[in-house]
């Protein structure tokens, strides 16, 4: 698959991630087909609005689609639904497949997305991409992309990047993202955990606030560096060695960021479900698994669980 | 000390537990001495109102006091203040004791109280209670007690209850008090923190819930058993043994409590102290001393932490 070019790309789950991804690809003239739920009519009619720090631009018209079944065979198929309907993608994605050819990339977060595409096709041809970025859909067909951030690639079966995985980091590449293809899905999964696990919960547990205020909470600042302690003992536990100063290097970032809102309390103050599966239950029960006892991960866990179904 | 009867007790923290318990102590003939401090006017002028499930009455007039200056010294003093405020007693306490003969008795929730008296008296004079019921000061001078509970009393030295210690709680049985003289204070402390851990700090982090949601919520329910193993496993490295079936005799007991507003839940939502330090604090140190890691604990305790100061 060397020299892998897509000539048409589906994007399913054109929320924030989806829809800008997909936007930055069809401006550099990919054929890009979204699915889109509530903001299709809205899309179909005025196609996407995106705006970044640095530009802005207006994606019209758009191939918006309300069924899978329009869309046909892909060369890439694109996953950016919320982990927590993942369920619904043995519905999804078979409609969208050419048989050992198409590529399906996942752009979601945390923990299971591969797996789950792997109950549905080979290995070879997942590929995941790590996203680090803050995108919000600020209104119908509105993508509002605050720090330009970067996608690391990742093969799904495990083993360093192949030729299919570099050319989508290529292709990303040439979209304007900065890209990246590493050499381990599981390392480049458990370091990003270790910012997303006591970021994005403690930002919901602790009564709603940003990420600067869980830096200047003595108590929160702690738990969240004993919480990144535990990822870092759950993924040796897997053969993955975090460095300590990854760990000190999660602060300084998260410093940089200044009253930054992560896309779960976004999800979880607008009633949107909550990725609590893929971000917190997935590394737990691999850390368990383990025998990694992971006290505080289990107890966030459990106090996320509880405020997601009571909201 | 073997037949010790108190001519003359203070109550130093005249709130609901202190007040309730000095109320009775005066209704069946003894001179109980009340420091106040919010509530002063509202009780010298129309002393205390007391309701329970089965009677009521209105002790008046009542020995009230603004300063500890004013009591003197006391056969007995009774400690109810929050342990929040436990640095005061260094000053209020010492005015109050006939040296070699005042027994100090704590009703106070929570670890590391005898440890703050035994800095300011002889261990032999002091006693810890463990009230075990649910005492609300509705308004200034009205005390409300919604079951009749019982009192645990140990010897602060650590070893059995000695002759002083049998007779503070046959004081408190003959003013209609359940009471019983325990052989360890430390026991009796870890078996009562193996409900007020979970109970008492859920009802806070699970976002202001009373004790039949807890149950109610598979996540917090898992959580708070999960929670008793940690205190259980504390109590063990301490040589505390807790039974099993003491865990699982926590859960029918508050299946039978209702819709139960745990203590520290009333606190935080009245935005008074939280007895963080005492219910949470105290025995994660002293698990975590001992080498066991407690992480439920420690996540629950930084997110307590955090919320009583950001209330």
């Amino acid at each position: 698959m060397k020299g892998f070019r897509p000539q048409k790309i589906a994007i399913v789950g054109a929320g924030a991630i989806g829809a800008y991804y997909g936007c930055l690809l069809a401006r550099v003239g990919h054929e890009v087909h979204f699915l889109l739920r509530g903001d299709f009519d809205v899309v179909s009619r005025e196609g996407f609005h995106v705006r970044t720090r640095e530009t802005q631009f207006h994606l019209h018209p758009v191939h918006a689609h309300a069924d899978v079944d329009d869309i046909g065979f892909c060369d890439l198929v694109i996953i950016a639904i919320k982990t927590s309907n993942n369920a619904a993608l043995a519905q999804l994605l078979p409609p969208l497949e050419a048989p050992g050819h198409t590529i399906f990339l996942t752009l979601q977060n945390g923990m299971g997305n591969v797996e789950t595409l792997a109950r549905l096709f080979p290995p070879g041809q997942i590929v995941a991409g790590l996203c680090f970025t803050c995108i919000n859909r600020t209104a119908p067909g509105v993508i509002e992309n605050y720090h330009a951030g970067r996608i690391q690639f990742a093969d799904a079966t495990g083993g360093p990047a192949r030729a299919h995985t570099h050319a989508v980091a290529e292709m990303f590449a040439a979209a304007g993202v900065a890209s990246k293809a590493v050499d381990s899905l599981e390392r480049a999964l458990w370091l990003k955990l270790c910012w997303n696990v006591p970021f994005n919960g403690l930002a919901i547990a602790g009564g709603g606030i940003t990420t600067d205020r869980i830096l200047a909470s003595p108590p929160l600042r702690d738990l969240a560096r004993a919480l990144m302690h535990e990822v870092q003992e759950a993924a040796a536990a897997h053969g993955v060695e975090i460095p300590a100063n990854h760990v000190a290097a999660q602060f300084s970032l998260t410093e940089g960021m200044g009253a930054y809102k992560p896309s779960s309390l976004i999800d979880f103050v607008s009633g949107r479900p909550v990725e609590i599966s893929a971000i917190w239950g997935e590394p737990l029960r691999r850390g368990q698994a383990k025998g990694v006892d992971m006290g505080r991960l289990a107890c966030l866990h459990s106090l996320l669980r509880h405020m997601v179904t009571s909201r």
